[in-house]
């Protein structure tokens, strides 16, 4: 049978920040696709769209008018799933436990140009969206405990408008993901005394199996136990727990590293590449979060080609998460991409 | 504010199942959708397809020609995600924890008639994969401790080939899902002595708010902790904890509510409905599963019409599953549907 060869035998990966498993089956990545094939976006857009209710001056379906906006701008979700006002109510025994819940939800556009999406921002308009994310999460990190930033970008990940923009919802409870989180950084912290992601961060540096791309304050990894194909994990390189305690320094050198890793992703199919990213700061509340690290995820769901996604079905619902290429060979492709937009190079 | 109003109000349920908590905003589901709409899938289908690779009599891929099938057909999938050979190797330390994984999967054609679901079969027809089900789970928990059931319907959920098939994946270890469904059941158990989905079963019986439908043996719900829109659990009204336990008699009346409940879900926005299926019985392995009770899992992504699904993105990648709908109203509206499927009815 000879030694085990993990870019072709079948293995299981251990995610330590959920406590759970990851299948990776490489040779899969062999068989034919006859499935469903995606409509590719790669449609040029108006700078301007009369009909979008996110572009300045625009009319959204509730009435208002949109100012005249020049940087980003951000409205309360006009069909919030949360809301501040909701009464106090549950029941936490038995079979039929709840529990209401108080929260908000916000809509953060990106900038007035509707055609323009995170990689195609320069530097100094991405940093426009880092103080604006750094703002909101203080702002309601002061009245819940849980502020989720993220972006659903492209059809294919459920996003409506294909104006630039991203939201914010935050919440009284610690929801089930960032609570299994909080267990396992605690565990490790208890049992190590630092910061796991702190730890992994600099591992993953030392071996350069997984980096993507890094400048001085930032590493992007496809990480060890990544379950989708093209999955990444953006890390800082220094002590800090929440967005809105970066400096203006490290905002800017993020601003340059958002840049950097949405361009590879958008020059891998010479599309431009859908995905959820979201950032997890430490919980709001009266505890200290030594234990805690910053860090954005990054799930896009292409695997093949602009047009072949990754279906997370059957078994994965049902047992666990499965991969079908080595985040290995995902880092190994990333990486050797420009980090120059192709829609900005030279003809 | 008033009282709490679960029909209106956000608020979470939590899954006892996986130790898990569902967002539910059931005001959303009045926001206009915008987003990408998907191919409904109303396309009538030969009964024989010459270029199908599951039809009896023609070529796969791998150069095997079918045989000229009449019931259920399985074999060893061409592109297997498991392998029984794989060398042992593990590594349970530190950031960068693998094991090896020995197992196998394989494709079950449910029927040689390319043209027809589970929905569109009969009730021996649908016996017969049931039949099939049993067999391949008796055989393969003999060698592994997880035998994973399942069938992903529609090129919404990955399904490549039409043709009416599902999947077996067995495996050495105990899945993610399966292991924290492990740690509930038993924990209940313990406390309570009984099976935790035996007793929610009966509640449900007694309750009627959530059965969609039951006979003697089986019953039907949206689980009161569903994320998806239409999810529902089925559940047997008797003590059995594996597939290949179910009598005959059992077998046949497992048959027909499967009948029931995918002829209400086709009907429900007369397409074929696409979802995910699996069963989950209690790990093969030397101990006695007393807190375990058999049952299946059907994941829809339909949300509001064939062509409009939810979209578990952002918020449910990075926080934790959320819906636009309650079960109660799924429940509902599934209930009021007729069991007779919708291309059978006299015109
Ligand atoms: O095995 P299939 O049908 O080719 O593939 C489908 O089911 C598998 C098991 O759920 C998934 O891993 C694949 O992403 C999906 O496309
Ligand atoms: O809020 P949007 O963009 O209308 O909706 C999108 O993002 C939400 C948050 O991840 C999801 O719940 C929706 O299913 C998705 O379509």
């Amino acid at each position: 049978a000879g030694p085990f060869d993990p870019s072709n035998d079948p293995h299981r990966r251990f995610n330590p920040l959920l406590g759970e498993w990851v299948l990776v089956s490489p040779h899969r990545a062999k068989r034919p696709w006859q499935g469903q094939s995606e409509e590719p976006n790669n449609e040029q857009k108006p700078q301007y769209d009369p009909t979008c209710y996110l572009c300045p001056g625009n009319t959204r379906v509730n009435g208002e008018v949109n100012p005249q906006y020049t940087g980003t701008f951000v409205f309360e979700n006009d069909f919030a799933a949360l809301k501040k006002d909701t009464v106090a109510a549950s029941d936490k025994k038995g079979l039929f436990q709840f529990e209401t819940e108080q929260g908000c939800s916000r809509v953060i556009c990106f900038s007035p140009d509707h055609s323009k999406t995170l990689p195609e921002l320069t530097d100094e308009e991405r940093l426009d969206v880092v103080e604006c994310w750094k703002a909101q999460t203080q702002e309601l990190g002061q009245h819940y405990q849980w502020v989720q930033v993220f972006e659903n970008k492209g059809a294919m990940m459920g996003c409506s408008n294909p104006h630039p923009h991203g939201q914010v919802w935050a919440q009284q409870h610690l929801p089930t993901d960032p609570a299994k989180k909080e267990v396992q950084l605690s565990a490790y912290f208890a049992e190590h005394g630092r910061a796991l992601l702190a730890d992994y961060a600099q591992q993953e540096i030392a071996k350069q199996k997984r980096v993507v791309c890094q400048n001085d304050d930032w590493v992007v990894v496809v990480p060890y136990w990544a379950a989708w194909p093209f999955e990444t994990l953006l890390l800082p390189r220094f002590d800090v727990c929440a967005l809105h305690e970066l400096s203006k320094e490290q905002s800017l050198t993020l601003a340059q590293i958002i840049g950097d890793i949405t361009a590879r992703y958008d020059n891998l199919f010479e599309t431009s590449f859908p995905y959820s990213m979201g950032w997890h700061s430490a919980p709001f509340n009266s505890k200290a979060h030594p234990e805690w690290t910053l860090h954005a995820h990054f799930f896009p769901p292409l695997l093949r080609s602009a047009s072949v996604r990754k279906f997370m079905v059957g078994y994965e619902m049902m047992a666990e998460a499965q991969r079908d290429l080595t985040p290995e060979q995902a880092a190994e492709r990333l990486k050797a991409l420009s980090s120059k937009h192709y829609k900005k190079r030279e003809i």
